[in-house]
């Protein structure tokens, strides 16, 4: 009762100040229009959010806010590319008859839409283009990138995306990275709006919230909520703080509630059920001795990743080096995506390689007939089965379709990460792997069917389980992750599945991740030079080493116990930090701690009024300092410890003498001196 | 090319070592007999390590053997349990006609189980009792308790876990909880076993097999990988390394997959299918309005789970203070037992208030018919549905059973934690929890097919779905995690509902959690004074701000820069710690570093030999220290440190000089000091 009472009280205070803070705002505000009808507004506000307070922290409700407002910027795009599609196939069937027309119906389309998405991100925000995972996963490391988080940033990527992904299965990019990305900027919009009428640290709400938008990116963009916690667990550098845990939950449920809600009642589904409706058999969903051949596929998996893997990092490397990529990349953003565009659909062409490729079919429509349970060998002939027959051209047996698609999407995704716009590179690996995982799945099905496996009797194979676990692999060796076997999971709801395609992921991550090889976000955070050091470390491991005392910057602004207002005026001119160390003398070097910025200035304030000459320690208090490191540490040290702590500075200290202190943007220096020697 | 020649020659040059390390043991131990064949075994099996270990790390097959090993546990134990509730269900039925001996049948049988699993703990190993969770979150909180971990305590807390859990539904209790401590004590067994071939930080390898053995206990108890995983990310005190996450999840799915495997080859399921079979519909698993009936269930649940555990931490308070019990609970342990159960039983005994809660099932039975799918109230006149017709008796509805079952259960739920054996606590909760959910499900069906809501057409209501609603959400605020989500999940293979019961239980965490009030295992670690630093926050926030400079120890051994052997045979002696900090000299006190106490050793053997009179810092390496602390930080910030930088000692300093050094044993005498001050 009584604790209850105190903390009414203290709500009750809050208030009180709030209230008071709103009126000293108006006060300070004399020049804006319609100061009235802004006071009642804001005092209902102010009510309102007090109101909200009593049932619990205004953090949640931006938690909530987050996932609601993610998912209603998933379905909208969702909305705004079918309709797109649409139109495009529409056009295409209406051209019916003339191939020239349908030719240039089905390159210039998209071609246009690309060179559109990248002209508008090269002219109103160059950081749209890309995944953004890199960028994200830099912040989450501690490092500030301010430029990443704008509003024109988000706008320029919304509708950027919207064009990529209407580009169709053409260019054969995805959705998932942007909406990481697009999650962190409305997660740190609303971090901002909520601690206005909070007091809270500005700077651990913002990191609050990044690790929560990561996960919510995930859940509202297929409505898969595990996963999308899985995934933010993951994307962290070294640690996940527990603290996390629930918000990341709370606002993953949030975001893939209304997702699926607004799909409901889109009419779309019936009602709340899984994005790709599969239909394996459920009583019998496969052999126990079938696990040594999803074994053995997620070792195919991994191989084929690390092959993937290494022609991404040879074209990053090619686009850097090349002269006349480098200048068409850096000047004609909108050409080079258009003709590259234009290359891509020429080859997807129907009436071209595109009739081995089933390249009618969307990225979803590719997927859901990937996943499909019935062996299409013995389908192929059935005209009844509409969405298989796109991958039995004529005369064609589907191992050859799906053998081409394999061989030709290889170079063909590779090219199309090169495009300077808006764009996720997770879901065509997860439909690349799919394919593997089908034509795997479809050869077991074959031998098994001519009965070359005398013994068994395994008549009832399911592909489609292949694919899923071939997609879950090949994602999770691709990014070194395991969070798409989750994905694949919550994507299908098929959990009878789960093992296999854990186990699959399981191998396919172990063969990439073998000889300590970059993944996909490594190579682009390598090639895009951010300062991301876990990266770093994988490009170049000797830095593990490097000692801090040898990459600290020059001596920062020190103070002494006994200093007096000229000596604090210079420091405080010379410096910005908010934390300011002070020593016992210059001489000794010995220190005792650090005074805050804000304590100085009232300090020199009171100096000028009263002109007195009192020392340093007389009036400002002298903070014990936290953790000590001693320059002997590695970078790596730092920066774990750095992250740990939170947003404070770290004191770097030999034998008690002050040698330099580590902040943020001090670290960030260091990475970018460490990236630039490598 | 140059990398992997550079491999291929350390690891040969390792083979020798290993060879050569390999005679000289058999060298030094020249009184066992077989020396030969010895030799010879020790050869082979050094060769097939190093085999192995091309493949990749020995940790790994240590995960893996950890998996396989905890899922044959979990596998016997379930053949053994069944057997045995078979043999007791079989008398049972044969005394049939005759009350008297049908009721001793009933009751003593369960009785005499739990006396000798009491009596069978009491005297073999005392630390076996109960369920384990709260000892493993202490050890992974970083505290060493190697009384908790011996071959002895897995042996009785194996033999004590089936005499439980044969006593059935009678005692309500379940296996998870023992399951993770028996994961632990194999892992720890393992990990030795793997730093005996393998040279390696061995505390470092314990701290990791235990995280690892925590998420193969849950999985390899139901078969469940993700879940496992979760729990162990949950179990940590404030920070997941993401470095266990891999291996987390390969040990987890090889446990599962073994499990899963057994249970096809011993006949029980078909496939690798989910441990509870559900038949919920896949066109319409829900209406998306019913999402508000699932979180007020959350919200509910909540409530009860409040209550729940306030009866919980009364009786354990009540059964320490209560001179009775007391006496009762250290000295005639296995009479207690007996006692109690012997009360539970003759309470459930079908022809007493038994008949009114299905007490003829089993636990596994109990669940199933709670998320059955059908609606109980339009078929409990139906013969022919079997399992259903437990819940109805004769001439009363299933509404009534279902409450005189969450009446009785909860307060003989709370009575049966007292027992002194074995025992998990989150499965009883789990079906508690499925028990709520179905009365409001059943509730929800009566109230649509009597047509009350008149607009709307809910006909299809699936009561099984509020059921596992109901157990996941229950069972996550008694134990304050999210993972019984998932458990429930992946236990019953229903993706369609993940939403709901997500919602449910994230709702009903909230309430549980409101109030800082102690979770289920808070109170047993804070009831058994275990040093486990979290638990004691939830229950003394104050403790948060002590700082370490007031619970120091006293001064530790420390030897000064030019520190003659006298000195450093006097530290030798005195201190026990591997590194002993270096100071200026004993009148200034700067901390320069640390000498380890092996290079003390010998320096000391080359002072006897030679006869030198030299100065320690000419002969011994003086380490710089890492990370310092002033003696103004917190104990929270310290112990969080500590566990941050891992097994290392953390040295305390003010302005330079020595103040003290905390290591894991020290931390441990100030938080068992801390709990005895509260």
């Amino acid at each position: 009762m009584q604790l209850e009472g105190t903390l009414n009280h203290s709500s009750e205070r809050e208030n009180l100040s709030e209230t008071s803070h709103n009126k000293s705002l108006l006060l300070a505000e004399p020049w804006k229009p319609c100061r009235r009808t802004r006071a009642i507004v804001k005092e209902w506000l102010m009510k309102l959010i007090s109101c909200l307070g009593t049932v619990c922290g205004m953090e949640w409700y931006a938690y909530a806010a987050l996932g609601i407002l993610t998912a209603i910027l998933s379905f909208l795009m969702d909305l705004s590319v079918t309709k797109l599609l649409t139109a495009h196939q529409w056009l295409y069937v209406k051209l019916e008859g003339n191939s020239l027309l349908q030719f240039f119906c089905w390159t210039l389309y998209p071609a246009c839409l690309c060179a559109v998405a990248s002209s508008f991100s090269h002219n109103i925000c160059p950081f749209s283009t890309g995944s953004g995972i890199p960028e994200v996963r830099t912040m989450l490391a501690g490092i500030e990138m301010p430029h990443y988080l704008s509003l024109t940033n988000m706008f320029t990527k919304f509708l950027g995306l919207i064009c990529t992904l209407a580009a169709g299965s053409t260019v054969f990019l995805g959705k998932v990275g942007p909406f990481v990305h697009l999650s962190t900027m409305v997660g740190v919009y609303l971090s901002n709006l909520c601690t206005l009428v909070q007091a809270k640290n500005k700077e651990k709400a913002a990191g609050e919230i990044l690790v929560v938008a990561s996960a919510v990116g995930v859940a509202s963009c297929f409505g898969a909520p595990i996963s999308g916690v899985l995934f933010s667990v993951e994307v962290m550098s070294s640690h996940f703080a527990l603290r996390h845990y629930c918000p990341c939950f709370f606002s993953a449920v949030c975001g893939a509630l209304t997702f699926r809600l607004f799909s409901v009642w889109s009419g779309d589904g019936e009602t709340l059920r899984a994005l790709f409706k599969t239909n394996f058999p459920t009583t019998l969903p496969f052999y126990p001795l079938e696990i040594l051949l999803f074994a053995f596929l997620g070792l195919l998996c991994g191989a084929v990743s690390c092959c993937y893997l290494f022609c991404h990092r040879w074209i990053l490397q090619f686009t850097k080096t090349n002269p006349m990529f480098n200048k068409m990349l850096t000047t004609e953003k909108a050409l080079y995506s258009g003709m590259v565009v234009f290359f891509l659909a020429s080859l997807t062409f129907p009436h071209s390689v595109g009739q081995y490729m089933a390249s009618k079919h969307t990225m979803k429509q590719l997927l859901t007939s990937l996943l499909d349970s019935r062996q299409w060998s013995s389908h192929s002939h059935n005209a009844s089965v509409q969405p298989l027959l796109e991958w039995s051209s004529p005369g064609s047996a589907v191992h050859l379709s799906l053998t081409v698609f394999l061989l030709m999407k290889m170079w063909m995704l590779v090219l199309a990460c090169t495009l300077p716009l808006p764009a996720g590179y997770v879901m065509p690996v997860f439909v690349y792997g799919a394919a593997l995982g089908r034509l795997l799945g479809e050869g077991v099905a074959y031998v098994s069917a001519t009965g070359l496996t005398s013994g068994q009797q395994w008549g009832s194979i399911n592909p489609g389980g292949y694919a899923l676990a071939g997609a879950a692999a090949f994602s999770g060796a691709v990014t070194h992750t395991l969070s798409p076997a989750l994905l694949a999971l919550e994507l299908t709801g098929e959990f009878s599945h789960a093992v296999p395609i854990f186990l699959a992921t399981l191998l396919a991550n172990a063969v990439a991740r073998s000889g300590h090889r970059p993944s996909f976000y490594d190579a682009l955070s390598i090639s895009k030079r951010l300062p991301h050091l876990p990266s770093l470390m994988k490009a170049c491991p000797q830095l593990l080493s490097t000692p801090v005392g040898q990459v600290l910057g020059e001596k920062s602004v020190q103070l002494q116990k006994a200093a007096v207002p000229m000596e604090v005026q210079h420091a405080v001119n010379t410096s910005t930090e908010t934390q300011i160390p002070v020593v016992d003398s210059h001489d000794s070097q010995v220190l005792l701690g650090f005074v805050l910025r804000s304590e100085l200035l009232m300090f020199l304030r009171h100096c000028k009024t009263e002109v007195l000459e009192k020392h340093l320690d007389e009036v400002c208090r002298i903070y014990p300092n936290s953790v000590l490191l001693s320059p002997h540490n590695t970078v790596q040290e730092a920066h774990s410890i750095l992250s740990f702590i939170g947003h404070q500075t770290l004191f770097v200290a030999d034998r008690g003498r002050l040698i330099g202190l580590i902040t943020w943007p001090e670290m960030k220096r260091i990475i970018e001196d460490l990236a630039r020697e490598m």
